[in-house]
Protein backbone atom coordinates (compact mmCIF):
# COMPACT_ATOMS: atom_id res chain seq x y z
CA UNK A 1 0.00 0.00 0.00
CA UNK A 2 2.69 2.67 -0.89
CA UNK A 3 2.35 5.46 -3.09
CA UNK A 4 4.18 3.98 -6.48
CA UNK A 5 5.24 7.60 -8.20
CA UNK A 6 5.43 7.00 -11.99
CA UNK A 7 8.78 9.34 -12.48
CA UNK A 8 10.86 7.84 -10.19
CA UNK A 9 10.08 4.52 -11.24
CA UNK A 10 11.15 5.82 -15.02
CA UNK A 11 14.25 6.95 -13.58
CA UNK A 12 15.54 3.72 -12.22
CA UNK A 13 15.77 2.04 -15.17
CA UNK A 14 17.06 3.42 -19.44
CA UNK A 15 16.80 0.11 -21.19
CA UNK A 16 14.33 -0.11 -24.27
CA UNK A 17 12.17 -3.02 -24.93
CA UNK A 18 12.44 -4.03 -20.89
CA UNK A 19 9.19 -3.85 -18.78
CA UNK A 20 9.87 -3.47 -15.61
CA UNK A 21 7.25 -4.63 -12.82
CA UNK A 22 6.19 -1.71 -10.61
CA UNK A 23 2.94 -3.59 -9.37
CA UNK A 24 0.11 -6.31 -9.15
CA UNK A 25 -3.04 -7.05 -8.32
CA UNK A 26 -6.08 -9.46 -9.70
CA UNK A 27 -3.59 -11.39 -11.05
CA UNK A 28 -2.47 -8.47 -13.37
CA UNK A 29 0.61 -7.19 -13.85
CA UNK A 30 1.16 -3.17 -13.64
CA UNK A 31 4.94 -2.47 -15.97
CA UNK A 32 6.74 0.84 -17.00
CA UNK A 33 8.56 0.51 -20.36
CA UNK A 34 10.79 2.58 -22.46
CA UNK A 35 10.30 1.94 -26.32
CA UNK A 36 12.34 3.61 -29.06
CA UNK A 37 12.61 2.61 -32.52
CA UNK A 38 10.25 -0.40 -33.95
CA UNK A 39 9.48 -3.78 -31.76
CA UNK A 40 8.31 -7.12 -33.58
CA UNK A 41 4.78 -8.03 -35.02
CA UNK A 42 2.89 -10.43 -32.19
CA UNK A 43 0.28 -11.37 -30.39
CA UNK A 44 -1.35 -12.58 -27.20
CA UNK A 45 -3.38 -15.39 -27.81
CA UNK A 46 -4.68 -15.16 -24.60
CA UNK A 47 -4.46 -11.60 -22.93
CA UNK A 48 -5.36 -8.27 -23.41
CA UNK A 49 -3.06 -5.44 -23.41
CA UNK A 50 -3.57 -1.82 -21.90
CA UNK A 51 -0.95 0.36 -23.17
CA UNK A 52 -1.05 3.90 -21.66
CA UNK A 53 1.39 6.72 -23.16
CA UNK A 54 3.24 8.77 -20.46
CA UNK A 55 5.44 10.35 -22.54
CA UNK A 56 6.64 10.80 -26.52
CA UNK A 57 4.02 9.19 -29.55
CA UNK A 58 3.46 5.82 -29.71
CA UNK A 59 2.58 4.45 -33.26
CA UNK A 60 0.43 1.25 -32.78
CA UNK A 61 0.52 -0.84 -36.16
CA UNK A 62 -2.33 -3.13 -36.84
CA UNK A 63 -2.26 -5.37 -40.48
CA UNK A 64 -4.72 -2.78 -41.09
CA UNK A 65 -3.97 0.46 -40.23
CA UNK A 66 -2.00 2.76 -37.23
CA UNK A 67 -2.81 4.14 -34.19
CA UNK A 68 -1.07 7.27 -33.01
CA UNK A 69 -1.34 7.38 -29.03
CA UNK A 70 -0.39 10.72 -27.18
CA UNK A 71 0.27 11.19 -23.79
CA UNK A 72 -2.79 11.26 -21.44
CA UNK A 73 -3.89 8.56 -23.96
CA UNK A 74 -4.83 4.51 -23.66
CA UNK A 75 -5.06 2.23 -25.98
CA UNK A 76 -6.40 -1.96 -25.48
CA UNK A 77 -5.01 -4.35 -27.90
CA UNK A 78 -7.54 -7.36 -27.43
CA UNK A 79 -6.19 -10.86 -27.06
CA UNK A 80 -5.34 -12.42 -30.78
CA UNK A 81 -4.92 -9.00 -32.47
CA UNK A 82 -1.58 -8.71 -33.98
CA UNK A 83 0.44 -5.22 -33.06
CA UNK A 84 3.59 -3.30 -33.28
CA UNK A 85 4.20 -1.03 -31.16
CA UNK A 86 7.03 1.23 -33.17
CA UNK A 87 8.25 4.92 -32.03
CA UNK A 88 10.54 7.79 -33.58
CA UNK A 89 12.14 8.73 -30.72
CA UNK A 90 11.69 7.76 -26.96
CA UNK A 91 8.27 7.16 -25.13
CA UNK A 92 7.34 5.87 -22.05
CA UNK A 93 4.15 3.81 -21.40
CA UNK A 94 2.24 2.27 -18.79
CA UNK A 95 1.29 -1.87 -19.37
CA UNK A 96 -1.49 -3.67 -17.81
CA UNK A 97 -1.56 -7.21 -18.35
CA UNK A 98 -1.95 -10.45 -17.17
CA UNK A 99 1.23 -11.33 -15.22
CA UNK A 100 1.07 -14.66 -17.44
CA UNK A 101 1.68 -12.21 -20.87
CA UNK A 102 5.13 -12.00 -22.54
CA UNK A 103 5.74 -8.97 -24.13
CA UNK A 104 6.44 -10.68 -27.72
CA UNK A 105 3.72 -13.32 -27.86
CA UNK A 106 4.37 -16.34 -29.01
CA UNK A 107 7.24 -14.82 -30.82
CA UNK A 108 10.64 -15.67 -29.87
CA UNK A 109 12.77 -12.91 -30.35
CA UNK A 110 16.16 -11.28 -29.38
CA UNK A 111 13.63 -9.00 -27.80
CA UNK A 112 11.66 -11.38 -25.63
CA UNK A 113 12.64 -10.49 -22.05
CA UNK A 114 11.49 -13.59 -19.28
CA UNK A 115 12.10 -12.78 -15.50
CA UNK A 116 10.98 -9.23 -15.35
CA UNK A 117 12.59 -7.45 -12.85
CA UNK A 118 10.36 -5.81 -10.30
CA UNK A 119 11.31 -2.37 -9.32
CA UNK B 1 -8.74 -0.80 -30.57
CA UNK B 2 -9.47 3.21 -30.68
CA UNK B 3 -8.02 5.42 -28.65
CA UNK B 4 -8.98 6.53 -25.45
CA UNK B 5 -8.09 10.24 -24.73
CA UNK B 6 -8.36 10.83 -20.47
CA UNK B 7 -9.47 14.23 -21.11
CA UNK B 8 -11.88 14.22 -23.87
CA UNK B 9 -13.49 11.46 -21.43
CA UNK B 10 -13.46 13.28 -18.37
CA UNK B 11 -15.08 16.20 -20.01
CA UNK B 12 -18.28 13.61 -20.71
CA UNK B 13 -19.77 13.99 -16.78
CA UNK B 14 -19.11 16.01 -14.22
CA UNK B 15 -20.86 13.83 -11.04
CA UNK B 16 -18.69 12.45 -7.96
CA UNK B 17 -18.09 8.99 -6.79
CA UNK B 18 -19.82 8.30 -9.79
CA UNK B 19 -17.33 6.00 -11.90
CA UNK B 20 -17.61 5.65 -15.96
CA UNK B 21 -16.31 3.00 -17.52
CA UNK B 22 -13.89 3.58 -20.25
CA UNK B 23 -12.28 0.16 -21.13
CA UNK B 24 -12.18 -3.28 -20.45
CA UNK B 25 -9.93 -5.97 -20.32
CA UNK B 26 -8.99 -9.83 -18.62
CA UNK B 27 -12.25 -9.19 -16.54
CA UNK B 28 -11.21 -5.65 -15.51
CA UNK B 29 -12.79 -2.61 -15.84
CA UNK B 30 -10.90 0.81 -16.41
CA UNK B 31 -12.99 3.41 -14.63
CA UNK B 32 -12.41 6.59 -14.55
CA UNK B 33 -13.82 8.86 -11.47
CA UNK B 34 -14.25 12.39 -10.45
CA UNK B 35 -14.03 12.48 -6.53
CA UNK B 36 -14.88 15.27 -3.71
CA UNK B 37 -15.24 15.22 0.03
CA UNK B 38 -15.29 12.40 1.57
CA UNK B 39 -16.12 8.56 0.51
CA UNK B 40 -17.10 6.12 3.38
CA UNK B 41 -14.73 3.21 4.50
CA UNK B 42 -15.43 0.34 3.18
CA UNK B 43 -13.28 -2.58 1.90
CA UNK B 44 -13.52 -5.14 -1.29
CA UNK B 45 -13.47 -8.76 0.26
CA UNK B 46 -11.95 -10.05 -3.20
CA UNK B 47 -10.80 -7.26 -5.05
CA UNK B 48 -7.48 -5.44 -5.06
CA UNK B 49 -7.96 -2.36 -6.43
CA UNK B 50 -5.90 0.82 -7.78
CA UNK B 51 -5.94 4.18 -7.83
CA UNK B 52 -3.91 6.73 -10.05
CA UNK B 53 -4.45 10.21 -9.87
CA UNK B 54 -4.62 12.21 -12.92
CA UNK B 55 -5.87 15.75 -11.02
CA UNK B 56 -5.53 16.89 -7.61
CA UNK B 57 -4.71 15.03 -4.73
CA UNK B 58 -6.37 12.39 -3.18
CA UNK B 59 -5.84 11.76 0.60
CA UNK B 60 -6.19 7.94 1.23
CA UNK B 61 -6.92 7.17 4.85
CA UNK B 62 -6.47 3.69 6.30
CA UNK B 63 -6.85 2.72 9.67
CA UNK B 64 -3.43 3.41 10.90
CA UNK B 65 -2.70 5.86 8.76
CA UNK B 66 -3.03 7.95 5.68
CA UNK B 67 -1.14 8.09 2.09
CA UNK B 68 -1.13 11.06 0.03
CA UNK B 69 -1.49 10.61 -4.02
CA UNK B 70 -0.47 12.93 -6.63
CA UNK B 71 -0.87 13.37 -10.33
CA UNK B 72 1.14 10.77 -11.98
CA UNK B 73 1.77 8.28 -8.37
CA UNK B 74 -0.59 4.88 -8.16
CA UNK B 75 -1.97 3.31 -5.05
CA UNK B 76 -2.95 -0.31 -4.89
CA UNK B 77 -5.24 -1.20 -2.25
CA UNK B 78 -5.13 -4.90 -1.59
CA UNK B 79 -8.69 -7.28 -0.80
CA UNK B 80 -9.94 -7.05 2.26
CA UNK B 81 -7.87 -3.71 3.69
CA UNK B 82 -10.20 -1.59 4.88
CA UNK B 83 -9.69 2.24 3.57
CA UNK B 84 -11.71 5.84 2.96
CA UNK B 85 -10.96 8.08 -0.09
CA UNK B 86 -11.10 11.37 0.89
CA UNK B 87 -10.22 14.81 -1.29
CA UNK B 88 -10.03 18.50 -0.40
CA UNK B 89 -11.31 20.33 -3.84
CA UNK B 90 -11.64 18.16 -6.58
CA UNK B 91 -9.43 14.97 -7.67
CA UNK B 92 -9.72 13.04 -10.83
CA UNK B 93 -8.76 9.30 -10.85
CA UNK B 94 -8.41 6.48 -12.93
CA UNK B 95 -9.43 3.36 -11.52
CA UNK B 96 -8.78 -0.79 -12.56
CA UNK B 97 -10.52 -3.01 -10.69
CA UNK B 98 -12.10 -6.22 -11.46
CA UNK B 99 -15.46 -6.12 -13.19
CA UNK B 100 -17.14 -7.84 -10.00
CA UNK B 101 -16.35 -4.65 -7.84
CA UNK B 102 -18.53 -2.29 -6.68
CA UNK B 103 -17.03 0.90 -5.39
CA UNK B 104 -18.19 0.99 -1.54
CA UNK B 105 -17.49 -3.18 -1.40
CA UNK B 106 -20.46 -4.43 1.05
CA UNK B 107 -21.34 -1.10 2.02
CA UNK B 108 -24.40 0.00 0.84
CA UNK B 109 -25.00 3.52 1.39
CA UNK B 110 -27.00 6.56 -0.99
CA UNK B 111 -23.15 7.05 -2.47
CA UNK B 112 -23.32 3.24 -3.82
CA UNK B 113 -24.03 3.50 -7.65
CA UNK B 114 -24.37 0.00 -9.63
CA UNK B 115 -24.97 -0.34 -13.47
CA UNK B 116 -22.42 2.23 -14.23
CA UNK B 117 -22.56 4.17 -17.19
CA UNK B 118 -20.16 3.26 -20.17
CA UNK B 119 -18.26 6.47 -21.89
Amino acid sequence: MKVINLKEKFNKFSSHWDPKIIGELNGQHVKLAKLEGDFIWHNHEHEDELFMVIKGKLYMDFRDRTEEVNPGEIIIVPKGVEHKPRTEGEVHVMLFEPISTLHTGKVKSDLTKTDLEHI
